[in-house]
């Protein structure tokens, strides 16, 4: 570990979000980079990318693990292959079929018994709130409450806090950000289905070529359909 | 479902707390028990005690999962058997060597993540804030900062509450109040080693013998070794 750098914790999931997390956090902190399979569609495509972005960095800490209550619990299409990706939640709610039930609980709380361990100072997660799908999870006042969790629920003399730095970025700030800390984009994933070339279609993949698009910037990644 | 009963979901990991905490439920709602792994020394011996408990109560809807991440990232002798049981927990700190780091949370995430999917309204857990083995995520102040993340990380048609009913007893009120609720103590487990037979001088064994010594009550189960 070099003088003077704090160790810091990162989510990362593969995605582009996360890549440009990843870049922040490598750029500031010793890293060390935490990936979860959680029965999620693309489950072996995104624990490659995370590899990828690991190698990329030369980080040595890492971490990956499963969340295995999420798939026996269900009740997303992300988890549930019955279900189809793009069907609306459900008639009284605004939350995509995608939302896997408090998620982002599970993620953070592993980030934070792994940080405590380590004594880290820091976790971050590439939350992003109002240019994205809707979920509850990803929201400022989430982060706030989360911490205040952290705060209660770990020994006296943990100092940590878990930061979304992207949480208020549009999807192309986010790629210009990234293109700027030099973030491997052509190391990502981020189509909810798996294989080998990204859907094009999906929630996620809009997102992401909305993002690309925005910026100015090529997407380095290839997909089956583009709008 | 009997009508007008609304289901909850309580986490039973098996010992005498949970044992009450189940006999709450059962009296009150349409139960939904859950049970996780994390590793722990007695995971089997416990998972037999929560087995044996849920059948006392005839309790259908059960979820048994395992929470992988805490026994990679160890950092307590519960999860780490090359760690005595009894060691005070470091220098600085007045947590015992048995707290698992950020574990109630991964708990209570699987129990919400559950509780959402099946539209459950209330999550029961059997934590004990004063006379307890000081675990951060056992205090009252915890169980309100989890609500408020609940709150926030969930769909916002989802109406659910973390209720802790034994926080604020003493472990002889608890055992007092299984008795008059019939719970199953002779079923329970909660030594933190495994084995047939209960050691009697960990912290968990000597925190159980002082509720039923408080109590004025035989424990029905039996010890290696008693006080």
């Amino acid at each position: 570990m070099k003088a003077g750098r704090e160790l810091a914790v990162a989510l990362v999931s593969g995605g582009m979000d996360s890549a440009v997390v990843a870049a922040m956090v490598c750029r500031d902190h010793e890293p060390a980079f935490l990936h979860l399979d959680y029965s999620q569609r693309a489950q072996e495509r995104e624990r490659r990318a995370f590899e990828a972005i690991a190698d990329h960095y030369s980080v040595r800490r890492r971490l990956l693990a499963r969340v295995d209550p999420l798939g026996a619990i269900g009740g997303s299409s992300l988890t549930d292959e019955s279900l189809p990706l793009s069907r609306p939640g459900g008639p009284s709610s605004a939350i995509p079929a995608t939302y896997v039930p408090f998620r982002n609980t599970h993620l953070l709380a592993t980030a934070v018994s792994w940080a405590e361990v380590l004594g880290a100072t820091r976790v971050y997660y590439g939350a992003v709130e109002e240019d994205s799908s809707g979920y509850p999870d990803c929201r400022e006042a989430y982060v706030r409450a989360f911490n205040e969790v952290v705060r209660q629920g770990t020994r006296p003399e943990t100092r940590l806090t878990v930061l979304a730095p992207l949480i208020h970025m549009r999807k192309g700030e986010i790629v210009s950000e990234g293109v700027r800390l030099g973030a491997p984009f052509h190391l990502t994933w981020s189509c909810y289905e798996g294989g080998e070339t990204a859907c094009g279609e999906c929630d996620s993949c809009l997102l992401r070529l909305k993002g690309f698009r925005e910026a100015g910037v090529a997407d380095p990644i290839s997909y089956r359909k583009t709008p």
